[in-house]
C-alpha cells in the first residue's frame, strides 16, 4: 500500500515491522505525524510447521513451529521493499521498532544461534520454534497451575487464576521433560520477540511485555526456583539458567543496528532499535487507546483485548495484568476470545448453502458481504436465536479450550443470515463478558476502540457499540501494529520524549465512530441474560456436557 | 406405479383412498393377498390454502385451509385412473375403503353440503376446511386444557394431559368465538374422514378414531355440556348440536356406494363403503403389528407412533389412547415428534454448501444421500455433538410447540456431515424418548416397526434399532395407508371377519430387518443421557430460554 507522498522529502522516518503468524510487515512511517509512507510483507517461506518439520519428519497433534531464519529473511526483503516503494532514502530512518506474535519462544546458544540450526538437531522438533499456538503443553500447564494453587503463589491471581498452555512456562517445561537433550544445550530459552531485536542490534534484552505476560514476571521476579523445582525435579534452574536477563520498559533503545543488520536491511549502521513488544500491545499507543479505561479489542481470527488501568485489579478470567505491560506507569491488561472471525468463516465455509453463493456471486461480493447485509435487515431479536461463541474453545473468562459451540433456538424457518448475525452478536456478548469481569473486580472500561480486519463489518461493530453500551472507536490505520512499533521506534531514537507522546501525533483513531442506540441496547440486555445464563450452564459446571463430549470424542476416534 | 398383474383375473379387488396433505392417491389391492396392482395419485386442486381464499382475501398467520370439492376430485379422478392402471373391470372391485389426516374438519349442512359452497360464504375463512396443521387455535386449546384440570375432568389424562390446538374441541371453539355466522349455520361440524364416507354413500356416520383421538370422546361419551359451557358461555352444545353422531368401530360398512358415487368412480353401485380412518393408524395392519408392544413410526416430513396394548395406561405427553382406536378390542396408543424429514430437509435446504452440492451433482445423487453416505463413516460420537429435534416444537412427551432446537458440541472442525448425522440421531433419542415415557407408565414397547418415506435410509434405521435396543422393522408396501384402507375395505366387504385376519393376509412386513448392535447401542446410551439432560433442562423448566426468546422474536416481528 501506497500513500500519498509528503512534499517534505527529508522529514526524518522510522520503520515498523509487524512479525505476525503468517508473514513479516515493515512499514514506514513519517515521525512527525505518523502518516504511512508504504509497507511491504515477506510470507515466512516455511509458515508453520503443523504436520512435519523440513526434514519430513512428521510432528504429534497440537504442535506449531516455525523457523527463525524466516524472521530475518523479512528484515532482506520487507524492509528494503518497503523503503524502495516509499521512495525515501535509507539516511532519514532513524529508527526501527518491531513486535512479535507471543508466546512464540525458541532455544538458542550464548551468542544467539538458534538450535534448530545446528546440524544435531535439525531433525529435532524441540529445537524449532514453538509458536504462540503450538498447544500440546496442556498437561504440562495443568500441573504448573495445580502447584500454583496448591502452594498459593500470589503471581497465579494476576494471571486471572490460570497460565496458558501457550505459554513460556507450559512450554518451557515441555521441553525440559520431552527433549531433555535440547533442554540442556540450551543458553537461552528466549521469546522471539527478544530474539529478533538481538539480530537487529547483537545484544539480548528482554522487554517488559513478554516477560510478565508470557514468563510470569511480576513485581520484578519470576517464579521462584522452589517452585519450579516443586513442579518437576531438575526445573528449579530454569529461570536462573534460560531466561533471567535484563528486561527494559517499551520505548526504551535496545541498542543500536549492527553492521550485519544494516547490511541486510539498508538501513543506516547503528540508528536506534527499540525493544521488542507484542502485536496486541502494541496496537495500543497506535490507536491512540492509552488512557485507563480505553480498551483496545484488537479483532480478527480471535480477538485480544488490551487496555491500561491505574488500578492493580485481580480479574477472573483475563489473561494477565503487568506493571508497564502495555505502557510504563500504568497497569497493563490482556484478556481474550479464543475465536471470533474463525466462527465467522468457519459458518461460511461450512454452513451457507450453494444459493447464497450464487448470489454473492452474481452481486459481486463475499459471502460475508451479503451475510452482512441480509443480517443488518434484521431487528435484535427477530432471529430468536442464542449461540454462544466458543467452537475454539474460551479464553476470557473462562479459560478452558475444551468448552465448544452452542446454537439455541433454530425453528424450520431460520435462514443462514440468522445464524451469522447470532454469531456475531454472540461475540460481542463474548466482550461484553469480559468487560463485566473487568468491571467487577474495579478496573472500568469507559470506550471500546477496534482494531484488526473485522471493523471493517459495520454492522458488527455497531452491534458492538450496542451491546456492550459503550461509543465504540476504531483504529485509523489498517496496519495498526506495524505503526505502534514505529511509534516505539520513534521513542527510542528520541524524536519525542515518551511512548504516550509520540502516540499523540503518530496514532490515528477515529473515535465514537459508533454510538450505541439505546433502543438496542435494551433489547440485547435481554439476549445477554440470556447468553450469560448458558454461558454460566454450560461453563462454571451446571452442565458439564461439553467435556464429556469432548471425551466421547476423543475415545471414538482413538478407536 | 404398477406391479405385475396376477394371472386370475377375475379375483376380487378393493379399492383404498389415502387423502394426504397435498393430495389423494387410490390403490387396487388383491383381497386374497394384498398384491397392490396399480396405484394413482390426484394433486388437491388448492393444495392448501394458507396465504388467501380462492377469492383473494387474505388468511391470518398459523391458518391452514382446504377446499372440500378437491376431495371429490380424487374420487373421480385417482379411482377410475387406478382401476384403468391395473387393468381390473370394475365389477372385481368388493369394497372401497378411505383414510384421512386428521384433525381436519369442516362445517356443513344437514345434507352435507360444505357451508364453504354456499355462495354467501365462499369468501369466509371459517366456512373452509381447517387442515389439520391449522395451527391458530393455541389459545383457544390452552383455555380447555386449564379448564378440564380446573375441574379435574377425567379424560384429560388419556391425552397425555394436553389436548392438541389441532384438534376439534379448540377447532371449535375457535369456530363458536371468532366465526359466529358460521357456527351458528353449521349443522356439524365433521371430520374429513368421516365427510368423504358420507359422499360415498349418503349416510353419516363417525369412525371411532377421529371421535376418541380428536373430540375427546372416551368411554361412549365426549366433554361434557357442563363442562363446555364453562370453557365459554355457549358453547356447551357443541357436543350436542354439531358432533354427536352415531359411532361405527373400525372395519365396519359405513354403507353402500351410492349412486352418484358410483357415477364418480366407475365403481359398482352398492358395494361396501368402510366407515372412515386416519392415514397413520391405518398403516398398523398394513404393517402387521396390531399386536401389544408393536410401535409403529410412520416417518415422513414428521412421524406418527401408534401401538396398541392390552393395558390402559395414562402415558404423560402422549396424543392419545382410544379403546378401539386401531383395532377392536385394544388399547390404541398415538404418539409423535412434530418434525423428523421436515428437520434434515431444512438442513440439507439451509445449511450445507456449494461444494457439497457440486459432489453430489457430480456423483448424480441428491444432498441427503451424499451427507447420509459421509455420515456413516463415523463411528458413534465422533463429531461431539449433541441436538435436540425441536426445531418445530415437541409433539410427545412435552407437548410444547414453542420449544425451539439445540445444537451443542460445534468446534471450528465441524463439518455438515457431523451435524447431519446429529439430527439423524436427535430424532432417534425424541423416538426413545417416547418409547421410554410408555413402557415408565406400565405400557411395553417390544419392537419398532417403520413406515414412511425415511424407512429407505438404511443408515437413519439403523441408528433407530441400536438407539432404540430394539429390532426394527419395516413395512413392504410405499403407500401403507392406501393399503390400510384396502384392508379396512375387505373387512367391511366381509372376505375378512376381522380386520387382524385381513392384515395377516394382506399386509406385509420385514420383520427385524435391522438388530441393533450392542456396541453402538452401549455408546448411544452415553449420548442420550445427555440429550435427556438438555431435554429436561430446555424442556420442563430448567430454563426456559425457548420460551423467552420466541416472545422477544414475536415482539420484534410486531415492532
Amino acid at each position: 500500500m501506497s500513500q500519498t507522498r509528503s512534499d517534505d522529502d527529508v522529514a526524518p522516518v522510522v520503520v515498523g515491522v509487524d512479525y505476525g503468524t503468517l508473514s513479516g510487515r515493515a512499514v514506514v512511517v513519517r515521525v512527525s505525524d505518523g502518516a504511512e509512507l508504504a509497507s511491504a510483507v515477506h510470507p515466512y517461506p516455511h509458515a508453520v510447521l503443523e504436520r512435519a518439520l523440513p526434514s519430513g519428519r512428521l510432528l504429534p497433534p497440537d504442535w506449531a513451529l516455525q523457523v527463525p531464519s524466516d524472521y530475518v529473511e523479512v528484515l532482506r526483503i520487507a524492509v528494503p521493499a518497503a523503503l524502495a516503494a516509499a521512495g525515501v532514502a535509507p539516511e532519514r530512518v532513524i529508527g526501527i521498532g518491531t513486535d512479535f506474535t507471543a508466546c512464540t519462544v525458541l532455544p538458542v546458544l550464548a551468542d544467539g544461534t538458534p538450535l534448530c540450526e545446528l546440524p544435531e538437531f535439525a531433525d529435532e522438533p524441540h529445537a524449532y520454534v514453538k509458536l504462540w499456538k503450538h498447544h500440546s503443553a496442556q498437561a504440562h500447564a495443568d500441573r504448573i497451575n495445580a502447584a500454583a494453587h496448591a502452594r498459593r503463589e500470589p503471581w497465579i491471581a494476576r494471571y486471572g487464576g490460570k497460565l496458558s498452555a501457550e505459554w513460556a512456562l507450559a512450554k518451557g517445561l515441555q521441553l525440559f521433560e520431552d527433549g531433555p537433550q535440547v533442554y540442556a544445550r540450551a543458553e537461552h530459552f528466549i521469546e522471539a520477540a527478544d530474539w529478533i531485536v538481538w539480530q537487529l542490534t547483537g545484544t539480548y534484552v528482554r522487554n517488559v511485555g513478554t516477560a510478565g505476560y508470557k514468563a510470569a514476571r511480576q513485581d520484578g521476579a519470576y517464579p521462584s526456583e522452589d517452585f519450579l523445582e516443586s513442579v518437576s525435579p531438575g526445573f528449579g534452574g530454569f529461570v536462573r539458567d534460560k531466561i533471567e536477563q535484563p528486561v527494559l520498559e517499551f520505548g526504551r533503545r535496545a541498542g543500536g543496528l549492527s553492521a550485519q543488520a544494516a547490511g541486510w536491511t539498508g538501513l543506516p549502521e547503528g540508528i536506534a532499535v527499540c525493544v521488542g513488544n507484542v502485536d496486541a500491545h502494541v496496537t495500543a499507543p497506535a490507536a491512540q487507546a492509552l488512557a485507563p479505561g480505553q480498551m483496545v479489542a484488537i479483532m480478527g481470527t480471535s480477538t485480544c483485548h488490551v487496555m491500561n488501568s491505574d488500578h492493580l485489579g485481580e480479574v477472573p478470567g483475563m489473561c494477565g495484568v503487568v506493571d508497564g505491560g502495555i505502557v510504563t506507569g500504568l497497569w497493563g491488561y490482556e484478556a481474550g476470545q479464543s475465536a471470533v472471525g474463525d466462527i465467522f468463516g468457519w459458518f461460511v465455509d461450512s454452513g451457507v448453502p450453494a444459493s447464497y453463493r450464487a448470489d454473492a456471486d452474481e452481486q459481486g461480493v463475499d459471502l460475508h458481504r451479503l451475510l452482512t447485509e441480509l443480517a443488518a435487515e434484521q431487528v435484535v431479536g427477530e432471529h430468536g436465536l442464542i449461540a454462544l461463541d466458543w467452537n475454539n474453545g474460551n479464553r476470557s473468562v473462562l479459560v478452558d479450550h475444551d468448552l465448544t459451540g452452542v446454537l439455541i433456538g433454530q425453528s424450520l424457518q431460520t435462514r443462514p443470515e440468522h445464524i451469522y448475525r447470532a454469531l456475531l452478536e454472540a461475540t460481542a456478548f463474548g466482550t461484553r463478558t469480559i468487560i463485566e469481569a473487568f468491571e467487577a473486580a474495579g478496573v472500568p472500561v469507559t470506550e471500546l476502540i477496534v482494531a484488526g480486519g473485522l471493523l471493517k463489518n459495520e454492522l458488527l461493530m455497531q452491534i458492538y457499540a450496542d451491546v456492550t453500551r459503550r461509543p465504540l472507536g476504531v483504529i485509523g490505520s489498517e496496519q495498526g501494529p506495524a505503526l505502534g512499533s514505529a511509534i516505539h521506534a520513534a521513542v527510542a531514537a528520541g524524536a519525542y520524549p515518551d511512548v504516550r507522546s509520540a502516540a499523540a501525533s503518530m496514532g490515528r483513531v477515529r473515535r465514537a465512530a459508533y454510538q450505541p442506540d439505546e433502543g438496542r441496547a435494551k433489547a440485547y440486555d435481554e439476549l445477554f441474560a440470556e447468553y450469560t445464563r448458558l454461558h454460566d450452564y454450560f461453563g462454571r459446571g451446571g452442565n458439564d456436557v461439553m467435556h464429556r463430549l469432548q471425551a466421547i470424542r476423543r475415545e471414538a476416534l482413538a478407536r
